[in-house]
């Protein structure tokens, strides 16, 4: 893993500062764990989703999304075991009140996991070791259970409880049935679902990693039980290489993760099913998309403590960045857990037909943590040091603009030569317009927004129909035609060819002798 | 108003069973108010979606989109009036425990407006009128104010009260100082949100229009209040007809909206203020965009007891649909109640420099109601009676999917060139691939969820490279070139050409003796 010198607070800080993403409810305190995401956060994040969608959704034919209510009645809940078990550890500080999770406490001072210990083992942990509040040193209460979901009531006097939805998955099974017929679908088909969830943490942290309030991106896959291992399109990523951490490798203190394609990691039994290993390689073209170094990334087989027991197999993918290594994807083969819950407790047949006889099938979920993925993007895109400004190298097909357009100078007619090529810019890409302050400052603000190119009007434009192109990651600027420009930009931003590549074909001589200082 | 003889409970029915909007955890009797949506509905939802980002963020500059917490802390609430007065009068039947708001009963029962009516009028009112429980004739409790807001709690034991937002309006507010900062923005300029609210309605009702939980499209633009009158593009606008029901001519019974344009109204008067008659001028064009006639909708200037007291006026845009007058964009000037309201109580400098003076500005809130605008699409395109199957007559720009693709018969390599042609033109439109059945039901499959065009491939297609366009409206089919085919669909989908145009151009004849059938 490189060594990181990247300080993680002094990230938040700008991601705050620059409004991308901060604090809810900032002037009266915040709420722990809720944040809003500002103008360039939001449009970075939708840039995400669309890349979600095209790969995951309209990449495929037999994947439909829905968008579903985030309040959902008691029974749902009683049916998925969220309201018995979807709880933490909790434990108070007798003196200060201070609450924390007692698994954590217990790791912290034991340094091996805890997260899977009965509340009793975890009480002996905190005597044995004599835990303390880390806050004030006061003694703990003894550990109980915290259900995690935010309740409500719906309807006036004696209304009916209803609960935040714990994870979007949760309409999905709701819906399969009402779904599957109305599309006709056969299986194998997914059902997608990009939406707010709510887990009321004990203790919210590392900013966009453990929040209380975040946005899933969940697909449910529906298969039959016995084409588990035969994904009719393996075949389109079975070359895909991966980089897993298997449980025995995990137990064999192995840390280098496995390089293997995908097909190869189901040959040999890494990786239970195509259903599975399909998602995985698909994970693995995704991350590559969002410009995560290869280095930086695997799946790790979670252990059996770490899995719920109707789970036959988990693997998270996680990416190595400057605060540490983040979860942000989970993969999970949950068998027909939910339907049969949920049929069993509705009393409601949720099956398919298939070959003329009714089939539960078994479910695989991708499950992408929106957030975090965001974050992720944020943290190892930062830049600091090289400039007088820290600025974000996010791919360009990521970033909240493509391009800046900018008149040299406010005066002279460059301002209305500009405007007019801005407006043919952003009928098919996004273009931002800006005349304000020196053209330096200009482009570090579009650095510090993670702008990818700036184009400029200057005196030559108005005299050759040139104008030059700024490469944030170079700070090169190179003169190209204005006839060259779309192709130029499109190449770029879709990343068909590199700086260097462009400037090697389309750039030309500037006629001016100030060519020099320009670069 | 055009009589309509559809039949609501028809088209509920309809969208239940093609899943495009129906219950939520409908298999556990669903919780009322709340709603999923699926496939179908989801996709015609984003297009509805990317059709006002388009108009009313993107054709802008300085409208910037954010995307914030749904969970806001009490003392937003506080500030922002909804804990002590964001509630309906409640009534409840002593016998059968049913509950009711009072206004509604006694507008049922007096035929008058009682919707500003305090709690001892209307008291007054239910014992002068001798107004029973409308399912058992039972006694009515006196009412009592009812809070709409859901709350719940945030942490553990003795946690943080918190609300889910009754309007996306508060995080806008909320995050003014830090947007406006981070995006250097000056007067006048916006702040836009698309997401969830909640109200605890006391009686939802009428399907998708009075929901628990609903998805707004909110806009607050931030103006310099000596600027209210002066929009910097109102040119572009002024010429725009709109219609009107101001207060007046609803003191005089006059029910045939005033037609005017968006100039002349700002002139004499009728609308408070440029800014105002810009959004509203818009407005009629989203509404143009979304296929309602120019004869059902206008907007209406709400009465004084209407108007919250902030607000210094209101106007709602209504439509006239097979179930009624719905409401679906309101606008307010809420002039600067809110950022001082907030400012106060959060101790914190809500103002923006301005010529270097600080200034509160003043804010316009045009504010759309997403489940209401896609429920009113449904509403009105729906067909029935003229075919065997309903369907839905939706703009081809907002349909599911522009266009079906199918192989006339599952053999003799159609389907492989079917398929070749469906990927090329997924590329560029909203595509799918349908060769499950005879080719009338797959059409008749399409016009049930309004998908505007279905392309064929037949044995002709093998021949001489023409495939066949059936036109969803008039079921007509002809006979294009696929060389063709891309500048037909999307001068089809961009309503550039009628069909009648396209018929003119681009059919060609078939080569086949079967041709006359095929119409």
């Amino acid at each position: 893993m490189p060594e990181n010198e990247i300080n993680v607070d002094e990230i938040n800080e700008v991601l705050i500062k620059r409004a991308i993403a901060f604090p809810a409810a900032e002037i009266y305190g915040g709420i722990a764990g809720i944040f809003d995401f500002g103008p360039i956060g939001t449009l970075i994040r939708q840039k995400v989703k669309e890349l979600w969608r095209n790969m995951f959704i309209w990449a495929e034919e037999n994947v439909f999304e829905i968008e579903g209510g985030l309040l959902l009645p008691e029974p749902v809940f009683k049916a998925s075991g969220h309201l018995d078990t979807f709880h933490d550890p909790l434990v108070q500080c007798e003196k200060c009140k201070s609450m924390f999770r007692a698994d954590h406490l217990v790791e912290d001072t034991t340094g091996e996991r805890a997260d899977s210990l009965a509340l009793e083992e975890l009480w002996g942990k905190i005597i044995e070791q004599e835990i303390k509040c880390p806050k004030c040193k006061g003694s703990l209460t003894e550990p109980r259970q915290f259900n995690l979901m935010f309740e409500t009531e719906v309807g006036a006097t004696g209304g009916k409880k209803a609960y935040l939805r714990p994870e979007t998955a949760q309409n999905i099974f709701l819906d399969f049935r009402r779904v599957s017929h109305a599309m006709r679908a056969t299986l194998p088909f997914g059902i997608a679902q990009i939406g707010r969830s709510f887990r009321n943490e004990i203790a919210p942290r590392n900013y966009l990693v453990r929040m209380r309030e975040f946005t899933q991106m969940e697909i449910e896959m529906f298969v039959h039980p016995e084409q588990i291992n035969n994904h009719p399109y393996f075949y389109m990523i079975e070359d895909q290489p991966i980089r897993l951490i298997t449980r025995k490798m995990q137990a064999e203190q192995e840390k280098e993760p496995l390089e293997i394609t995908a097909g190869e990691a189901v040959k040999q039994g890494l990786i239970p099913n195509q259903f599975m290993a399909y998602y995985i390689a698909k994970e693995a073209q995704f991350v590559e998309e969002l410009g995560i170094p290869r280095d930086n990334y695997w799946f790790r087989e979670l252990l059996e403590e770490e899995t719920a027991h109707y789970s036959a197999a988990n693997f998270d993918l996680e990416i190595q960045t400057p605060m540490g290594v983040i979860e942000c994807i989970g993969n999970a083969y949950r068998q027909d857990y939910d339907l049969s819950k949920h049929s069993k407790h509705s009393k409601t047949k949720l099956t398919i037909q298939y070959e003329n006889k009714p089939v539960v099938p078994h479910v695989i979920e991708p499950s992408f943590g929106l957030d975090r993925i965001f974050y992720i993007l944020m943290l190892v895109t930062y830049q600091a040091g090289d400039r007088k400004w820290s600025w974000f190298k996010l791919p360009p097909y990521l970033a909240p603009y493509h391009v800046k357009v900018c008149p040299l100078q406010k005066k002279d007619g460059l301002p209305e030569v500009a405007r007019e090529l801005f407006e043919e810019l952003r009928e098919e890409l996004d273009a931002i317009y800006d005349q304000t302050g020196s053209i330096g400052k200009r482009y570090a603000r579009a650095d510090e927004i993670g702008i990818p190119f700036s184009v400029t009007i200057d005196y030559e434009t108005l005299e050759n129909e040139t104008v030059t192109i700024r490469d944030r990651d170079s700070t090169e600027q190179i003169r190209v035609h204005v006839d060259d420009l779309f192709e130029v930009l499109h190449l770029l931003i879709n990343a068909d060819a590199t700086w260097e590549e462009i400037k090697g074909s389309f750039a030309v001589e500037s006629s001016k002798k100030s060519k020099g200082k320009r670069k």
